[in-house]
């Protein structure tokens, strides 16, 4: 490895290191712990769920790399480094969410949780199935996650509608933003699916008031929750009351406000829930680990870094 | 309605007549139940199921139209008119088609059954998920259905391969066809979509011997089954046993040797299978009718009748 190649510290909790330190470390030097004192000779940091206070000791830290699409775990440290954010933008992880979102969105579309009902009764029964193109789907959050569904729900034949906090176009999809666009867009969706970042403007958006202006008379006999985004985006209290009180029929939940899920949590046994660990996209190391490594190449050769977050958005 | 408009025989069984009926006779002159004597003034029969026997007391039949996309129903008549076989082809059958198959090789792609155990234990963990590129899914039957579902599974990002009794071409598609290339078709299917036509030939070939060839060391764990076809096309007593055994993994079924499927069948529990009852893809009356009908109009200007069985071929 050669010695114009600027150090990287690796920080992350919640997640094993190993194979991230054995991809980096084969191109670069790579620090796993800090060992308590600053340290000068540190240019990136390569972090998930970072402990706070760790990045304020790197004087001349260059740039911090996100290991996931989210950057919320980055942004609540009180003594975040003033340096650019790079953000993994991955097609394997936009890949993975657009085939998460699919799956859920033709599972709710296609009536699985009444069939696998009427399985366990042995039930032989069809209930009236709408074409895709009767039912809305909403997206909210129209990044690059947001658009790859978009885009994968359209070719399988769904009307698609998007929100997002400011002004966006995606082909083929009817655009809503900011407060005002929020009910109009909420009232036509039949199938939610939040893609949202996790932001104070989004924390806690997931509640009994939003879920209760989702279309109540649309063709799936009342609307379904899909939420791959963050946890802390939405509020499990108001999730179950919606399901109860008939606002919500059913819902596929990626994330959780506090993971992993406890195991006293009733979501677990939810007969119109489904469940899985934060799986719809994961960071593969094994892909994610050479685009960071050719981003540091990169910039040491003088050119910008990419997929930059912007602070004062949050994402 | 014209008096110069030929008549049209309604015959079905297990199907209630009455939405067919109320459509055509909107625009036509329908005989719902035949008398038992010869009618010389039947110009059309529109038939699902048709009693054997009804047809050939139909001297002037001009041509027959199929309520479904498969036609073995109406080829197993041992007295059947020597007139033209329309078959149905709706984009609406269509589309509800490359919904359920997208939907069913996401959720074994994706590992729905296991994920839906791991809820019931509440279990919180995650297994390797491959990319849909690294899957193999190989439709059996590259007609109207086929093309549209392989269309589907390449815009989500698998790899798709198709086999066929003659040699067909589909863009992004391997091919394979006849006896010589079921084997290699057969060993690099990871998720197997059945979507033949029910034929003399392929009557029962979805047996014991066919599954134990799809690929054992795939990413998936263990090849999965999807059939949407015909009921016929499968063994189920070999499905089960390819269940039992390690040679499939996973099934989805919607055709049944005998439908409705019995009450008594293992298939109903085994918590590998899921079960729809023959609902992937419906005919519905409002939108099929109409296209009858133009059919039968353009029919009377002289233009030729489009979407013909082959007799020969048996679909």
């Amino acid at each position: 490895m050669s010695e114009a190649k600027g150090r990287v510290l690796l920080s992350m909790t919640s997640m094993h290191p190993k194979r991230w330190y054995d991809l980096l470390s084969a191109d670069r030097e790579v620090v796993l712990e800090p060992d308590g004192e600053a340290d000068p000779n540190i240019d990136y940091a390569v972090v998930w769920k970072q402990p706070h206070g760790v990045l304020k000791k790197l004087p001349n830290l260059k740039a911090i790399f996100s290991l996931g699409a989210g950057v919320d775990h980055i942004l609540t440290d009180p003594d975040l480094p003033d340096v650019p954010i790079v953000r993994v933008v991955a097609d394997n992880l936009t890949q993975y969410m657009r085939e998460y979102v699919a799956w859920r969105v033709l599972d709710h579309h296609r009536m699985g949780a009444t069939y696998r009902s009427q399985q366990h009764e042995r039930v032989w029964h069809e209930p009236p199935q709408p074409p895709a193109g009767e039912v809305n789907v909403g997206i909210m959050g129209l990044g690059e996650l947001g658009r790859a569904a978009a885009n994968a729900l359209l070719a399988l034949g769904f009307s698609v509608n998007g929100w997002s906090r400011t002004q966006k176009q995606v082909e083929g999809v009817a655009t809503f933003h900011g407060e005002d666009g929020l009910t109009p867009f909420l009232a036509r969706t039949d199938i939610l699916v939040v893609l949202l970042p996790l932001t104070p403007a989004t924390r806690g958006i997931v509640n009994y008031d939003l879920l209760n202006r989702l279309r109540k008379d649309g063709p799936l006999g009342g609307p379904a929750l899909i939420n791959a985004g963050r946890g802390q985006l939405q509020n499990e209290a108001d999730i179950l009351r919606a399901l109860e009180d008939g606002v919500l029929k059913e819902a596929s939940l990626d994330v959780f406000e506090a993971e992993p899920l406890d195991p006293q949590s009733p979501l677990w046994s939810h007969p119109r829930v489904f469940i899985t660990p934060h799986a719809a996209a994961s960071s593969d190391p094994a892909h994610l680990a050479p685009l960071m490594l050719e981003q540091m190449d990169a910039f040491e050769r003088g050119e910008p870094l990419r997929n930059l977050v912007d602070r004062e958005a949050g994402y």
